[in-house]
C-alpha cells in the first residue's frame, strides 16, 4: 500500500481502532462518571439547606484540593475563568500590561487578561508537550523587550509584559522549569493554567504548584466535576487570605455590617457544587488510574494505524491524560477534517484543537511572536473519546 | 410610660414581638425551602451526568423563568453579579462612562459597574421604597448635568451617565414608571436590579421586565435559589440573544471548530443548579404566600411596640416581601445597635441595612447627589429574620 492510498484510508483506519477500544457505542469526548458519594454528599446539602455561599463541603473541598495538589491554600471559585481572572488581578496586570500566553489554549485565557483591560501577546508552543515553548520565548523576548526599571517592556509597543500564563495541554505537563526561569530573568509572574491538568505531575510536583499561583477548572468536561467550578491554588499563605477575600465580595468580618474594603469578586463557589466536588475528588485516583489504561489501549491498538500517533506524557512527567490526542504524521494533516467529519458520523466524538488564539477575531491584532508550532500542531492535533468511564469497555 | 423609658425598652420589645411570630428557637435572616422535587431534578440531573454547561435543566429553567416574569427571554448566569456586569456591558457602558446607583444598594451593584470601568454615581432613596427616587434623581441631572449630543454628561466631572440601575430593595417596587420617564428624558439606559423582587410586580407587570434589561438573583439567601445563581431577563429578542451568546464564550456554533467572535464571559449557569431551580420555582407561588402571611403576623405583633414600624410593600404594587424590615422611628435610631445586639443574642439573626456604597473605601471618591434619605435609612432600618418556613409556626 502507497502513502496516497495508506492516507486515502486514514479516517475509516481511525474509526475502526477506536471502535476497537472504546465499543460500538456512540460516546462523547469526555462524560464525567458518578459512581461514588455523589448522591449522599449533594442530599445532605440539600437537606442542611445550607447550599450556597456558606457551608462545610467548600471548606473541605477546598481543604482536599491543597492536601492533594500539596498547595499551602486552595481557593474555590465559580469557574476556571474566574480563577484565571482573579490571578492575574492578584498577579499586579494592571490596564495597559501585556501578557504571555500560548496562542494554542482555550479562549478562557485570553479573555481573563482582557477583563483586566490588558493585552495578550502570543507565543509559541513546543512539540513535545504542546505548551509554552520555553526557549522559543526566551529568544523573543531577548530579540524584542527591553528591561526598563526592572520590568520587561515591549519595544514595539512599549507596554510592561507582566505575567506569564503557560498551561498543560490536555493534562501533559509543559516544561515548567524551563519557564521559571525564563520568567525570573525578565521578571514576570508566572501563573500557571493548570485547567487541564488536575493529577498530572513534574518529578513528583502537583502542576499549578510551580507558579505564584495555579489555576483549576471543574467543568462538566473535565478529570473531576463540580458542575461549573474552579479554584486557585498558591503556596503563599497571605495570597491565599487575599485570594478568598477578593473572590468573595471583600466583606470585612463583622456580626451584622456590611463593610466592603475594595472592588471585589462575587466568585465563591456554591457549596452544592461543592459537595459534587468532594465526591469526584475522592474517585480521582481511580479516574487517573482508567485514564492512564484508556489511553494505553489506544496506544496498543493505533500502534497499527500508520500515519498517526497517540500522545503520550513527556519524559519525566506524569500527565492525567484528560484528553487524549492523536497527532497525524504531517503527510496526514491535510485529512484533518475528513478524519473528523468520519469519527463524529460514527458517533464517536471528536475534535481539533483550539483555533489559535491569535487568529480569533477579538485578538487578530494582538502582539505575538512567529507562530510556527502552534500553526503545526494547529493542523494535526484531534482529540478523541476520553471518558475515565470508557475503560470499563476495555 | 414617657419616650425615653419607651425606647429604653425598646430592644427587649422587639426581641419579645419577633420570638412571638416566629417562635423561641434560633432562626437565620433568610434561609431556603427544599420541599419540593429539589431531590428528584438533582438526581435526575447526576443520574443524567449533564451537570454542567449542557443539559435540559437550564433551558427549562429559563423557559419557566420568561413564563413566570412575562420576559420575552430569560438567560440563566452564575450569579446576580454576573447578571448585572453583562447587563451594563450591552447597555453600552464604556470606560470612563458614569452609572447612576442608589447609594443604598449591595455592593455587587456598584462592583459591576467597577468591572465595566466605569464609574458609580450615587443617588438618593425616596422613603416610600427606599429605592431611587425618581423627583431627586431629576432635580440632581437636571442641576448638575448637560445633554451634549443627546448625551447626558456630568458637567463637574465631564463623563456621560450611560446607564442607571434602580433596584426593588428588600422586594418592594421602586417607583419604576416615574424613573423610565428620568431615564427617556436624559437617554440614559434603565436596567432594573430586581435581585430581591423576584415575585414583585407593578400595576401587575413583574419588576425586571420595565427596563432594558432586568437581572435577578438566586443566592441562597434569595426568596428562591439555585445554590449560586442569578439571571437577564430582556423583552427583546435579539438582544436576548446576544445576551446569551456572550455569557457562554461567544463560541460560534460547529460541529467541532472551536471559534469565539468576540471577547465574552463564561457566566453560564450549570445544568445541576438549574435543576434545584426549577423545582424551586415550582414552589415560588406558595413562598410568596407564606412570605406575605409572615409579613402579616409580623405587622399584626408589631402594632403593639411603639417606636417601629413593620414595612409594608408601596400602593400599586406587589411586594415578594423577600427581607422582613423593621423601620425605627426618628427618635428610637440611636438604639439601631442595642436592637441589633438583642436580637442576635436572642438567636434571632437581624441585620441593618447596606453600609452606604458611597461610604465605602472603594468608592469614597465617586459622584453623588445629596443623600439625606439614604443617610436617614442607613441609621433606622433593620431587616428581621424572612425565610418563608418560618410561617409554619404561625
Amino acid at each position: 500500500m502507497n502513502a496516497r492510498a495508506l492516507h486515502q484510508d486514514l479516517p475509516a483506519a481511525i474509526v475502526a481502532a477506536i471502535g476497537d477500544v472504546v465499543g460500538a457505542a456512540a460516546v462523547g469526548l469526555h462524560e464525567p462518571r458518578f459512581g461514588g458519594n455523589e448522591w449522599n454528599y449533594v442530599k445532605e446539602c440539600i437537606d442542611s439547606s445550607f447550599v450556597s455561599s456558606v457551608g462545610k463541603f467548600v471548606d473541605r473541598f477546598e481543604q482536599e484540593l491543597a492536601a492533594f495538589t500539596g498547595a499551602t491554600r486552595a481557593i474555590a471559585v465559580v469557574n476556571g475563568t474566574a480563577a484565571l481572572h482573579v490571578a492575574l488581578r492578584l498577579a499586579g496586570v494592571e490596564p495597559g500590561d501585556e501578557v504571555l500566553l500560548p496562542a494554542l489554549t482555550f479562549v478562557a485565557t485570553a479573555n481573563a487578561v482582557s477583563y483586566c483591560a490588558a493585552v495578550p501577546h502570543f507565543v509559541d508552543s513546543e512539540a513535545r508537550s504542546f505548551g509554552m515553548d520555553a526557549v522559543a520565548l526566551r529568544a523573543h523576548l531577548t530579540a524584542s523587550c527591553e528591561m526598563r526599571s526592572g520590568h520587561c517592556v515591549n519595544r514595539a509597543t512599549g507596554r510592561v509584559i507582566r505575567a506569564m500564563v503557560p498551561m498543560h495541554v490536555f493534562g501533559h505537563p509543559v516544561d515548567i522549569e524551563a519557564l521559571l526561569a525564563v520568567a525570573h530573568d525578565f521578571n514576570v509572574v508566572l501563573i500557571e493554567d493548570a485547567a487541564e491538568s488536575l493529577g498530572s505531575s513534574v518529578g513528583g510536583r502537583h502542576t499549578g504548584t510551580f507558579g505564584r499561583m495555579g489555576t483549576l477548572s471543574f467543568n462538566g468536561n473535565k478529570t473531576i466535576t463540580t458542575g461549573g467550578g474552579g479554584a486557585i491554588l498558591t503556596n503563599d499563605a497571605a495570597l491565599g487570605a487575599r485570594l478568598k477575600h477578593i473572590t468573595t465580595t471583600a466583606k470585612l468580618p463583622h456580626r451584622w455590617n456590611f463593610v466592603h474594603d475594595e472592588v471585589a469578586f462575587n466568585y465563591r463557589m456554591p457549596n452544592l457544587n461543592a459537595a459534587l466536588g468532594c465526591a469526584q475528588l475522592e474517585q480521582l485516583p481511580a479516574f487517573l488510574a482508567d485514564k492512564r489504561a484508556l489511553y494505553q489501549a489506544y496506544q496498543d491498538r493505533f500502534a497499527a494505524v500508520p500515519g498517526v500517533q497517540v500522545v503520550r506524557e513527556p519524559a519525566g512527567c506524569t500527565s492525567n491524560y484528560w484528553l487524549q490526542a492523536l497527532l497525524l504524521d504531517a503527510d496526514a494533516a491535510p485529512q484533518r477534517d475528513a478524519i473528523l467529519g468520519a469519527t463524529n458520523d460514527a458517533g464517536f466524538m471528536t475534535r481539533p484543537v483550539w483555533t489559535l488564539m491569535s487568529s480569533l477575531a477579538p485578538y487578530s491584532a494582538a502582539p505575538r511572536a512567529p507562530l510556527p508550532v502552534a500553526a503545526m500542531l494547529e493542523q494535526r492535533l484531534i482529540n478523541i473519546p476520553s471518558s475515565a468511564g470508557l475503560v470499563r469497555s476495555l
